[in-house]
């Protein structure tokens, strides 16, 4: 699957495409979309729209990730970020591309294992399992990547209800990447 | 001046088009778009922008005004209705539009004189400039045909300053309605 992972924000709007399944991932490209404060917010979504636009029509997308944005998360930026998210999900609606949420916690469970991972923790496993020295650069790219590996991961629920019924239990990353080492 | 405002929702965006200078106003059109809970939230905001983008396309628009959303008021919905103001300014922005916000209290204060008024005043009010029997029909589409008079009346930031400089006092369409019927 080719996935694209947005971490939605008006300033900084972070982006990765990961191609992986379950167990695997590998890092296809990972950036940032940035507008000032000084321009005008419309303008700021139109910008964010065109970059997204530009990121969607360069890879073969099998589906989107956005991170879930709550309004009781810091009320001064809830808004703006709220509208990044709605305008990479109506990019997304308009390439007819399957559009799907994740919270911090769910994608820290998918990555490490646990909801309550820390910054530091993400960044490790999201360079182990990517094989890189280090994350993607900056920390928006880095968390937008984490965003893709957790959708590739946890699949679409019907895909989670089938596994369910199936007898598969849910792993986490660090679950498969522990198995590899001992394997 | 012929200005759309808008009024933000997912369930309901509400738009209305009036004709108008300071001190009169004719209303254009007025509705509602509605997109039904049932649909996927990406789909619904499509839906938005491609009703917005007909209304704006269709009408040689000199501004749009939205009603500003804050984090504050009603944090089960705020996350939906930014993203659905945030679709209203994206478009707008696209056609080179000038995109203004007014608060609730604004709007009642353009319209009314009083930033407290209740609905009922407000609904008054507007029939009553733009010469109607009721106000326009459902109460989002009222809602942004407000939203649309109070841009009208109050106009730009730079209008107002220059205003103030010059010594002109700030007025509010009850005043001048009631200045009409004294005279």
């Amino acid at each position: 699957m080719l996935i694209l992972g947005v971490d939605p924000g008006l300033t900084r709007c972070g982006l990765g495409v990961i191609e992986g399944t379950p167990g695997r991932a590998s890092l296809i490209e990972a950036g940032v979309i940035h507008t000032p404060s000084s321009m005008d917010i419309s303008r700021r979504l139109l910008a964010i729209e065109e970059g997204i636009e530009t990121w969607i029509s360069s890879h073969r997308l099998d589906g989107v990730a956005i991170e879930r944005v709550f309004a009781q998360h810091n009320l001064m930026t809830v808004v703006g970020t709220a509208q990044a998210a709605g305008v990479a999900m109506l990019v997304a609606a308009r390439h007819h591309l399957d559009v799907h949420q994740h919270t911090p916690s769910e994608v820290k469970a998918a990555i490490t294992g646990s909801g309550r991972a820390d910054k530091k923790q993400v960044g490790l496993m999201v360079s182990r399992i990517l094989h890189l020295d280090s994350p993607p650069q900056p920390a928006d790219a880095a968390d937008a990547v984490a965003l893709a590996i957790c959708h590739c991961w946890r699949g679409s629920i019907s895909e989670k209800l089938t596994n369910l019924t199936s007898g598969r239990s849910y792993q986490s990353w660090a679950q498969v990447v522990a198995a590899r080492k001992v394997g």
